[in-house]
């Protein structure tokens, strides 16, 4: 792993690079490219782009990746092409390094259904369980109007996720269905449900999916993609805290909690 | 077009079914099929989903798509397979109906580079321009704060197309790039811009580009389905009300415009 300070062209590395910072978009694609190196082979060379190397964007990092983002694949291999949009870069890291087809689908209609999950993440559960993080906990004061609104958007997609997984194993796939980008795509927001004061153990379908996910080896590796620590968010953070230091734990959701409560209380739940 | 009473199962068609509304999600699939019914001679029928036919979604529609969305489509011809979600239709349309390229790339980078700016407008623009609007007009009252927050949010997305298309006459492709899905997915956003109280004239670039893409017929055709007229917060309608009835115009946005007005004050432009 490599902190990157100046442009990727003065680099010493080649093949694939994963320009990131650790964020649940992140996350995803590390994930991806662990299940790549252990199913191929496949090597990539991480970045890190934290605060201080994002004032690069301002210089060299806005023309390679649109609006400055992580993450970012850049591939080597392929004249130094470089992707954003999580979506965009599981289905070319799928198309171009995937050939045995263990996280992609062959069949038409089956990789059309991953895609319509993955867009789902995109479009649906993501932004509204940043919105409602945003809203729930990082907000400077607690406003209840939006912080129910999108509460409540939230859980409506966590209840469709558990209905969907109430007959099946993974998200896309014929029958049950098999592990695939469509379960890397949203598991590390799914991990995360805890930053937007929510809790896993209410979806039972979906909790039951986070365990099964949770087990391969690549999603423990991935979940550390930079820094070797899980998410500050995630499932696990949260658990180990509650356990260590559950009146820390408390003091530090209560106004949160509160908040969340007396929005339910005046909007219904 | 059609307005469907019951489940799809009894409809007298076959080939590619359209259940939508007249939604911007809505518009961009119904642009495609246009454009695929003028390039090939592809027929389609439009089944109208409006509110009181929601209703049935308790029924069987959510069923067939997931979270019981629309726009939705049903294709007779691959066994009725349904799709939701923007950026999987336009996928899968023209993987199985634009093969000779019209609309889509061959070129996996090319093809990399329009999945990244569908993506962007799903995970970006899009809902950033939802919750503007929902807390720029839709919200029973005017909250100073997150109306700042997704204004700001959604300013940051047009620049960053204002900024792609300086030097481009379309978002993917090599060179100045050409039409594709991906500007089919983000052209009823902006059409749209006016629902968040922004103006397409603060964007050169992609004013431009606006008005090049609504050139084509199939656009025109394909912003009125369903019912046969624009999105009520297109361009053209605020156009024309900004002409035929300024007076009303004005006096239906001051409070939306004057709350706006007030958080720049607040918090810095």
């Amino acid at each position: 792993m490599a902190t990157i300070k100046q442009e990727p062209d003065a680099a010493p590395c080649g093949g694939i690079e994963l320009h990131t910072a650790h964020t649940l978009n992140g996350i995803k694609v590390a994930i991806l490219l662990e299940e790549l190196k252990e199913g191929y082979g496949k090597e990539y060379t991480v970045f890190v782009m934290n605060g201080s190397e994002r004032e690069t964007m301002k210089h060299w990092w806005i023309r390679i990746a649109p609006g400055g983002k992580v993450p970012c694949v850049i591939d080597r291999d392929q004249g130094r092409y470089a992707i954003t949009e999580g979506h965009a870069i599981l289905n070319y890291l799928t198309r171009h390094y995937d050939p045995a087809l263990q996280y992609s689908f062959a069949d038409p209609l089956e990789a059309c259904a991953a895609e319509q999950w993955i867009s789902w993440l995109h479009a649906g559960l993501g932004p509204a369980q940043a919105e409602a993080a945003s809203f729930y906990r990082f907000a400077p004061d607690r406003q209840l109007g939006p912080t129910y609104y999108f509460y409540y958007k939230l859980k409506r997609y966590y209840n469709e996720l558990n209905n969907h997984l109430a007959q099946r194993g993974y998200l896309a796939g014929l029958e049950g269905g098999r592990y695939s980008i469509a379960d890397i795509a949203v598991w590390p927001f799914v991990d995360a449900i805890g930053v937007a004061g929510m809790e896993l153990e209410s979806y039972p379908n979906v909790h039951r999916w986070w365990r099964s996910v949770r087990e391969r080896p690549a999603v423990g590796r991935g979940m550390r993609v930079p820094g070797g620590r899980p998410f500050v968010y995630s499932y696990e953070v949260g658990q180990r805290w509650a356990v260590d230091d559950p009146g820390g734990m408390r003091n530090a959701e209560r106004p949160f909690r509160d908040a969340l409560e007396a929005a339910r209380q005046r909007f219904g739940d």
